[in-house]
Order: C-alpha cells, then structure tokens, then sequence
C-alpha cells in the first residue's frame, strides 16, 4: 500500500513559523514522524512518500503523478484559501484524498476557514497538528483495507 | 475514560434521510458502532455515552454537563452553521472538543461550510461517515493517555 | 384521510400580536376554523390533526412523526427564514408539504421574505389569512384524490 | 363576475420548456383549462379573460386597463423577479391581486426566489402547477362573495 | 426650437397613481401644461412634443429619433434604475440630455435613488412635481438661446 | 410592582464562563442580587422573578405569559443577535421592555452589536455586568410610579 | 422674500478646482451671479444669503439658524455623501429646502451618486454649474409666491 | 442551411454610436456583410436571416420562432446582463445558440462582464467587431456539417 | 467628584427636532434636569458639566481635555455611526466613559444601529430620553464610590 | 507566420479531466490538432508553437517572450478567474492576444464566469472545444493578412 | 525652500494615546524633531511649518493656503479612511504631497488599511514613527532639488 | 550590513510595461541604481542582494532564505493583493520587513489598493519609483544603525 502526502507553501518551515499555532515541531521531525507510521502499518507494507512545494504548479504537478497511489493527503497550507488550479488538479484523481491541517482553520483568520481545495476531497481533518495527518493515514489505510 | 458524544438535530433519523450524503447505516447502527468501540478500548475501560436532541438548548443542557467527562465529540448538525449559543456552551468547557460531521461540509451547498461551533473545538474531522467518530474518539484517547 | 398542520412559534398568540398583519382572528378561531373545514370534507372522512410549538427542536419532532399522515401543511412563522434543522426534517418526509403564511412575506420587512424551509416544499401559499391553510388543504385533498 | 388572468413571457411556450420543472401540460391545454373552471363557477357567471404577453411594457398596458375587473392574478414569469414598471402598474389598481407561478420560486436558481412584484400583491401561491391558477381564482370568488 | 419630452413607464397614469407621491395632477393636465408652456416661450416659437410608453424598447426608439430636436427632456420612471439600453440609446445622442422626476428619488425606496440613465445626461432635475420639467425646458432654451 | 426578568441560553454559568468578559460572579449571586434589590424597594412592594433557560422556545413562552407583570428585563444572551421568534413574541407584549446585557455588545466579535431582539424594546443597557439589570429595574420602576 | 445659499467645503476654490468638471468660473463670479438674480427678482424685493463653510458643524450652524428663511438652497459638497449631522439638522427646518450640485453627481465617481442629505429635501438639481442655483431660485420663489 | 442572427437593442445604431468601441462601420454594412458571408458559402446554399428590435419582449418572440433554423446567433447588447426572459427563451430551443459580442465585455464597464443570457448557450465570441458573426457562422457551419 | 457631559450635532435643537423620537423636551430643560441631579447628589458634592458641539472635531478637542472628570457621560449623536476620530479620542481617555442615546438606536433606520464610538466605552444605555443621562450619571457614581 | 499558444494549469491532462465538460479529446490529440491547422495554413507557411505549465510564474515568462509572434492566443485555465501577474504581463505585449476556453466559462460555477485577464485581450472565444482555438487561429490570420 | 507638514486629529495627544501603536514619543517631541530636520538641511535654508488641527475642515482650510510652499507632508489620521473633503481639497493643490502615518495601516483594523486621501498623492510612507515624516521631507526636498 | 531586495512578478519588464504608470526607467537602471546606493553607503560596508522571480513559490523560497540579512525589501507586485502564501512566509522572519511600490497603489485599480503581504511588514512605502526603494534601505541602515 503506498500513500502519497503532499505539503503546500511554508509546511518545510515548520517550527520556526508562527508558534502559538503550530508550537516547535519541525518539518523534519514531521517527516520522522512518518516514518514511523509506516513502521506501525509494516505488515500491510505501507509506503508513505512525501512531496512539499512552495510553488503552486508543481503542486498540481505533484497530484497530476497520484494516480497509481492508493491514496492522497494534501495539505495545500496557504493555498487552501485561493487556488482553483489545486482544486481542478484534484478533481482529476480517481484515488481517495483527505485534506489535513496542522491547526482549527475555522477559529483563526476569517479568510483561513473557506477552503476551496476541499470541494475535491473526501473529507477533512483539522486542528491535531500531527496526529491530523496519522488520522488520515488511518482512514486510508480503513478504505483501502475494508477491514473495519 | 468516559467520552460524551452530542449528537444534533435530525441524527436519529439517519439512514431515512438524505441517504446521498448518509446512506442506509442508521442511528440504531451508530449506537452499536459506539458499543464497538467501547470493546476495542476496553483495555482503558472506555464509556461512551451518548445523548442526541433536535432542541437547540437541550443541547446547550447537555453541554453544560459535560466537565466531568474526558472529552466532548460534538455533530451539531443543521446548528453548525448559526447556533451563537451552542458555542458559547463550548466556550465554558475545559475539557477537549472535536467537531464532527458524517459529510463534507465543504462540498454540499454553500451555507453548510461555515461552522460557527468549531471556534470553541480543539478541530474538525467531516466527511467520513461513522468513521468521523471513530476518529475523534482516537484522538480524545490520545490526548488523554499521551501514549502515541 | 389526515393531514398534519404544524404552526410555528407565536401563532398561539394569534388575535393578540401584530394586528396589522393578522387581524382580530385568534388561535382558537384557528383550530375551529379547521374543525368546520373537517365536515366540509366529511365524505372523505377527513381528519385534520393540529400541533404548535414555540420550540424548533419540538417543530423537528412532529415532522420526524409526520410520516403516517397524506399531507403536512406547515407554517414555521418566525423560524422560516432561518431554520435549517426544520429544513433537514423536511427532507426526510415522503408525504406532499405545503409552507403557508398568514401574511404575504414579501410585502414586510427584507429579512421576512425569504424562505430557508420553502425549500422542502412542494410549494407556497401566503397571504390569505385563515384561508391560506383552506387553500393548502384543498390542495393536498386534490392530490391525493386525483379527482381533480 | 370577472376575472382576468395576465401571463408574462414565455408561458405560451408551456409544455415545450424545461419540462422537469413544467411537465407535458401545454399553454393550449392551460386556456382549456380555464374554461373547465368557468362552467364549474357557472353559478357565479364568471367570466375568466387571459393576456399573454413577452414584452414587459405590453404587461403594463395590460394592467392599467384591469380595473374594470373583480380581481387580477398574474403570473409575470422571467420578469418577477426584476420588473420595477409592472410593480408600479400594480400599484395603482384597487382590485385584489394574486401572483401565482407554476413552479416553487423558493427551490430553484436563487435569483428566482425573489420577487418584487409580489409586493403589490394580496398574496402568492407557487408550486401547484395549474392548480395556482384554481387556487388563486377559488380565492378571489371568495373574497368578492363573502360567503365562506 | 423644438424639444422632444419623453415619459416612461406608468407616467400615463398620473393622478391614479400613489398619491403620495404625485398628488391629483393627471395625465391630461401635464399634456395641457406643456401647451401653456409653448404659449410663454411663444417668441422662441417653441414646439414641444412629447411621447410616452410603456415599452422600455420604444422608449429606445423614440430617443434613437431625437437627434433633430434642440434638446431631450426625459423621465425614465421605473426603468430609471435598471435600463441599459436606454442608457445605450442616450449615449448616441449630439443633443443636450435632461433627467426629470416628479418626485425626488433620494427618499423613496433605496432601489429608487439610483439612476443608470443619468449617466448619459447633462444633469437630472428631481422632485418639483410638473415644475421639473418646466425647469427643464427652461434650462434647453437657456443652453441653445446663450441669452442669460 | 412585579417585574419579570428573563435570562436567556447559558446565563446559568455566569462565573464558570469566559471570565475575561463577566468576572467571577456567579448565577447564583445574581438571583440573591435581585433579592437585595427587592428589599431596597420594599416601600413599593417590589416583586422580582427571575425565569432561566437555555431553549429559545421556552424564552417564547416565558414571554407570552409576562403580560400581567409591570414591565420584562430580558437578556437574551446568544439568541439576541438571531432570534425572530423572541422579537415576534416581544412585539405582542403591551409593558415596559428594556434588553440587558452584561457585557459592551459593541466591542467584541462583530457578530455580537447586532441586536435583533431590541427593536421591540424601549432601550437598551449593556456593560455593567450585574448594574445593568440595577439600572434597568430603577428605570422600569420609575416609568410606573412617574415619582421622578 | 429671502433665500439662504449654503455652500459646503472647498466651494471657496471655483476655479482653481477640478477644472474638467467646473469650469474656470470662480467663486466670487459665483456671489456676483447671486446679485444679478436678486436684481432679476426685484420686483418681490429678493434678498439672497450665502454663507460657505470647509467645516461640516458650521455647516450645521448656518442650517439651524435658517428658519426665518422663505428657502434653503444647499451645495453640501463633499459632506452629500457622508453627513449624518446635516441630514439631521435639515429635518428640523420647515422651510422648503433644495439641494444643487454643479456637476451631475450621477456620471462621476460611484461614491458621489449617493446623496444623504437629499433625503431631508423637497428635490434635487445638479449638472448645470451656476444654472443650478438659478433654477433652485426660481423653484423656491414659484414656491412662496403661488403665482405660477 | 439556414442561419437566424438577432441583433438587439441599439445595434441598428452602429457607426453612429461610441466608436471608441465600434468604430465606423454601420447597421447596413453589417447587413451587406452577411450577404457576402452567404455568396462565400454559396455551395451549401446558406441562408443568413437578421432579425433586430430594441424590445426585449419582441426579441423572445424572434426567439420562439427560431426553432427550423439549423443555428441561431444572438447579440442581446444592452439586454446581456440583465435579461432573464431571453434567457428562458433560449432554454426551450434545441439547435445550437452561439452570443457574440462585436466588442470585448471583459474590459469596458464591469456591468458590462457579466452574461445573464450565455448560461444558454453553447459559447461566446466577443471583441472581434463584424469578425465575431463571421466566426459564430463558420462554427455553425462546422457542427452541422460535421465536415471539419 | 466632576462629570462631564458631552452632546454631539443637534443636541441643542432638542425639542424642535424630530419630535417622534424625542418629544417637547428641550435642550434648555436638558440642562435644568443636570441642575436637578447635582442636588439630588448635593451630599457627593456632584459638579455636572455640559459641553456641546455641532462640530466633530471640538467634540474631538472636549474629550481630551477630559481626564481631570471622574467620568465621561457622551451622546455622540449623528457622529455615533462615522466618527473615527471621536473614538480615537475615547480610546485616550484613563476614565470611566458611557455612551447615551436619547432613543432606541436599534428600531430607527439601519445606519443607527451600529456606533463606532462605543468601542471605546464601558457601555451604553439607549432610550430612555433624559433618564439616559440619569442612569449613566448613576452608574459612574457608583463605580466611583464603590458604594453598591 | 508565427502564433505562440500557451496553456494553462491542468489542460495537459486533458481528456482525463472531467469530462462532463471536455470529453475524451486529449491533450496529445490537442497537439496534433494544431499540426493540422499548420497545414491547412501552408500557404501562409503558418508556425504554431505551443507551450503549457502548470506554474502561474512560468505562463508570465512564457508572456514575455512572445513578443516575437505574430499572435498569442492564451488559455489561462483556472488562473483566469484570479491570475493579477498573467494580467499584468499581457498589458506588456504589443501584439494580439486571444483569450480561449474549451468550455463556456459562463454556465459552470459562479466563480468561473469572471475573467480577470482578459482585461489584456481583444477577444474571448469560448465554449467551442478545441474549435475555439481554430477560430482564434483564423481570427489572427485575418488581422494579420488583411485579407478578408 | 518651505514644507508644510498638516497633522489630523488626535496627533497632539501623541505619547498619550495608545502606546502600543506609537510609543512614549509626545507630540512636542514631535515639533522638535522637526527643528532638527530643519538643521540638518540648513543648507537649503529649509522651513518646516506644522499646523494640527481635530477639525475637518479646519484641515481643508490649511490645504487650501498651501500653494505657496514647496511640498505637503499630510497625516490626516482618523480622517484618512473617510473625508471626501480632505481628499477634494487635495485634488485642487499643485505642489507634491505625500501622505504619512506613523503606523503602519494594514496590520490594524480592516477599517484603518483603506485610504481615502491618498489618491490625491503621489505617495504613501506609512509605518515608520516619526521617521516617516523624515523620509517624506527627504523626498520633497528630493523632488525640487532634483540632486539625486 | 547586507540587505536583500526581492522583486515580484514583472518587475524585470520595467521600461517596457505600462508606461504611464512607471516610465521609461528599465530593471537594468534599477540594478544599476541599486550599485550606486551601496556606494553611498560605502562606510558601512553594505552590500546590497537583488532577487527577481515571477513565481509566487519561488519568492517564497527568497524569503525563507532572508534571515541572515540585515533587512528585507520587498515589492510584491502582483502578488501583493492575492499571496496568503507570501504573507506567512514573511511572518517567519525575525529580520525587518519593509513593503515598497513603485506607484501609489491608492490612486489606480481598486483591486491594487489592498495589500495582503504588507500585514507581516514593519511599514510600507509607495509612489516614488526607484526612490521608494531607495528611502527604504534608508530607513533599515537606520534601523540597524541607531545612528539618527
């Protein structure tokens, strides 16, 4: 089983940026992290790859190569709010995707809570920092499986 | 370990309703997916209770009575969306809040995306049916037993 | 053949609120009026059943148990234009649904004239005081007979 | 007793468009269908006139020669929703107006839930396909006959 | 000189219509002003013509046919606020271009107090009843006459 | 004299809530501050009841019922910046109404300055915590017996 | 017969301000053109005030003291747009008031269409520069003398 | 092959009208265009028929009657943005509708951008001056012919 | 102990302005009635002391000559809805300051309804004429004193 | 002859990408489309370069590289409805631009009917698949040959 | 070589008003700065004049005696976001202005970002403390000396 | 002390974009301009670094890389008005931020005149050109310097 994670703008600045939302956890223990998981889920042989950009195209350069994974977690981060090009990339997978975020998008700026990204999602899981991305990994890995 | 889950209006109609967005799993199903999960955590001796209203203050009551549980999963349902006095419910609480909803308020008509409750959560998991619950109380358990 | 008319909050005041509006007619007059319209429609062996609550949660319970009747006519009165739970509980009904007023709500404040729970209906009849309900009546009676 | 009933734009093109939300019922059949209510109100005498028109100003001149009736029901179609001139006609007649539309403003595009016509009007009915117009007639009998 | 007057939609109702507004002056009197209005202006052998509709495209036509006149006094009514084409229509003409209203469209309705088809227009004259467009025609002659 | 005062949805946790914005004062000692207040008018024979719920419908029908009192302070908390029924309820009585808030509705969420509920009343007082029911009592107080 | 002209801020500069729209006629050409119609007016012994002010409250003070006035004839200039205080302090006039702009308000910058202060007056004239005050003159004067 | 082009309001002004967008050419020279258009596919024997009014209601009725020809083009002008009937009129036509613009909506006044009447039909060609038909001919040509 | 009042635009016309909202009641009984409670609190020694202003910017300049007063009692009248720089000036101030309204400011036109100026204040009391400024002159008192 | 065509975000996965809107044509068939058109221009000794990205910056360095052509012809995809630099870079062409969509951007969601860079075009051409890059082809030639 | 520096509302109380914004630095430190720029320019035997006012239009009356200098450094303030008045007298100066604000005016309220003033500049410098003025004196002298 | 310059999309098409707005001066003056500036500040050893990319992503990764800077100086261009992703890449630096623009972002497009990046700046500078650049290095040698 192979999962792709795919991280928008800033995410590889994690735990130098903005604290009180997103506290001292780096993007390298976040890739750490990821590690593990595929530990935890060995005997299903799981692979997670993980892409990050800043730059939007090669974000949808990033999902148009999806397909032959068993599913997508994206977290646009600052082009959840804006980008319609995500979005119409999205829309072109046939793969389960879910859409994280490290933190409550819907109790910090205004302009942070409308996602414009999710329209193409399954679902969305907000506000565990981390754990938003183990929880998904969990639902994939429960679609794909059907064994719960 | 005792978990509260507050279920809103027109929950118990689940599976006689909309059955696009929500399918055949009915109430009566959700109850017994939660008596699952209690087997699952027996280990932590997990309680779940669970209490469902179509009144607005009925919800705000049972709210207040939630401190001494060790996590509140809330699906305000059709309240989501403009309910001040179900937040500021939320707002008195100290113990952790997920936001849940079996869809993805994200891609149903505009005036479901907007979440007024989930200022007072700690996040929001959408879109993956009972599994929206299975994973809130995942995470709760987390947070709690600081195991992962 | 029954038919269920839920009124919303404040028709029990009827005679007493707003004169402008609604005139001298009181909600006993109401209930009265629906008893003469009974025997009109004595050889159809109508029976019109009438409930009214103050508390949308309890507006939601008796659409949830509307399902044994041939017709539901509904006024929601103050909850119309912005109820999405009596919305939900409309969405779950099979039988035909009919959203009267007392009044013409476009004609009265902006706020008033809009309909959240319209949309659930097969259609509107407003303005007609007491008759807006004779009207609705006739309607449902014409459907299911089809004699018409 | 008089009655005249004033169609706008393109109502004659009835039971040829958008057949999900007007059926098979063609405008010929709708004429006819008046003519079906004349006899059952030949008691009365009444005398039902129809005008159809596509352009806006010719509805207007269609209003301003009304009063000579005992009660006016206009369907404005397309114009409803944006026609300053014909509420402006509207409001210099002193007989009793109902606005019926075949359809329910309130579930279709949201600009069609609006209506500015309306707010010259005793009341609407929308929804009920011919039977608007009966609805609507049954009512101005009713007013002009004191007798129910 | 020769000044063309052309009066929208409903003025032909004037003395029938909202009282309020308009007062008991009709129709036929302000023909019969713009006769005596000929008389005072007899030495400059004025010749005023003046057209009315209902029909917001022949309100086009009529402007599309005043390029011989010394100047267009116009009353839109209703379709003041909404008409493109009539601004289109007025945008094509060499000659001076005056807006009259009866009353004065800044404290009706807020709908009322915006005009498209001012745009066009030298400047608009707005509450003086039949004196607007006295002013009006006054202020034609004093453009052409450079006698003040 | 008997003046009611109603509390609407989660006054109950006055002092466990959002502390920042109402103190530690609880409750209960509001309900003993009325009892203060009593004995300091006792040469009127003033009677305070105080009525509490978190159910918009139940603040309906404490409303419907106030008609024998003297005058009505209410304080709908939450409910004040969306409820229609509570305005519609009030709009029906025929005493004094003065709306109460313990906090400055004007300098918090934007949300909270919009008052739906005071258009029925004769005026407002917000942000002297407990004082504000005081000075809205001694105004009530004052309007009956025209002592001052 | 006595008329005031107030003029509002920067009237003072005619002239040397926004010649596309002004013209190169002055300020002071402007008092000398007042002179003139009073001496047009002589036979009613025509007295015409003008005061101008750049500061919105003196502006208040000139229209409070305006009553023994037989017309108010008001430029408010930059305040049309926004003032509050002018448009309160017009309401307590009874005098007839007319607001004159040089230019047409309507085809200039959208915030310039929208008139406050118009709402406390008899009409409006706007578009004919020095014309405009003319023709509010003649208006004013047909007002008090009933001859026309 | 038959084609039917309709032209609206103010078309029949061209070259007299704004040339900073239309430039010199006339009504008549677009006339004689389409005759060129006709020789130019003279081997399939096509026949251009031009219909214009200012009237929207008459432009329904063009539109009514369009159902025998192979392809409509329709130039609503001023009616573009604003005009619901003619949109209903193109919803009940089953041939292929192309709007064309002679000049770019995009980038004149931003009322000008939106198309009310393109929801119904099958693209949009805009800013080419007579070029725009010429395309919208060639691509009707195209679909019927299934040659290219 | 020393308050100051400060009354915006209009406050001297008192009782010869819109006489709907506020009576016969004059400015000059207004500032009787301050006589009146500098005795009623003769035993506090209670200097009352009453500025007022047609002019933003000297309401401006008597705020921040404030600080010497151990309250500030403001009715900003028409500049409630649009000063900025009044409250600019309010945020400045280290003493208690309330803000009154002589009427209700939520049931009079919409653009009533909100103050900017509040921000800056403890609170507000609206509506109740004179008695406004009584139970602002209370509360202050009693913040002062502590001795409720 | 040479015409440079870019495409936007996501149109490289054209045929697998919902294809409710654009079918089974892909983006190699796309391709070969233009090799074709380049025949049937050989005698002009037509060239057609085509360039695509995903990445919003890299269509700005495509831009301004182009002013070397004859003609651009642009499909700016999802970056159409909000792309300022796209905008901001075809300003600087001297050369004619060619706005193309496969759809018609005005019958999709709301937010696609908006185009921000066509400000910089001459014309939009939409709706007709890949149709509307011949006729932007042809559009070209014309301009450039003058031929027709 | 003469520079006018125009201080808004509320800036002489600088060092007492929210010092989060502006810091201890008072306005008499303020004009003193200014003596020091003066020096440092001594060469261009440089005259800074200040003038502050809290009126409005005393504002307008400064701008409009400005000609004479050489350049206007202007912080309107409060009034910034809202005088047309301001902005009117702006547009009718011939010398450079610059508009300057100590703090920066897009990272406080939204209300506080917009500048209404501005657009009669020929630039902004805002953020900087007391040193955005000495950078606007930097470029005046700049731009008359052309040196640089 | 090093500062870094980073210029967004299409700057480097300076001299040839929209020349009334930038003038003639190329990107390659504006280098130029920026060797000169490190002369001047010769004594302080300051070296200046220039980045110029029309991708949103790859500003984003200038940015990140900034923090051994001494000062930041960002024109964003196009982005400035859409670029959430450039805004939390700038709240991530600990470095001073200064926003510049070449024109008065006030006075042209309305969509220009909001700055989303300028919320994580210290302060902004906009309308003098390449000065504009030049007072901002200005004000960080300050900065850093503590000289002035």
């Amino acid at each position: 089983m192979k999962i792709l994670i795919i991280n928008g703008a800033n995410i590889n600045l994690l735990g130098k940026r903005e604290k009180e939302h997103y506290g001292n956890f780096t993007y390298k223990d976040l890739l750490e992290y990821f590690k593990t998981i595929e530990k935890e889920y060995s005997n299903l042989d799981l692979q997670i790859d993980e892409k990050q950009s800043n730059i939007e195209g090669e974000i949808v350069n990033f999902i148009q190569e999806a397909n032959n994974y068993d599913g997508l977690i994206i977290n646009p981060a600052g082009y959840t709010h804006t980008s319609v090009v995500i979005l119409d990339a999205l829309l072109c997978l046939n793969i389960p995707i879910i859409e994280v975020h490290l933190s409550n998008i819907h109790n910090r700026d205004d302009f942070r809570s409308k996602s414009i990204t999710a329209k193409a999602c399954k679902g969305v899981i907000a506000g565990f920092g981390k754990r938003s991305y183990y929880l998904a990994i969990n639902e994939i890995v429960n679609i794909q499986t059907k064994l719960k």
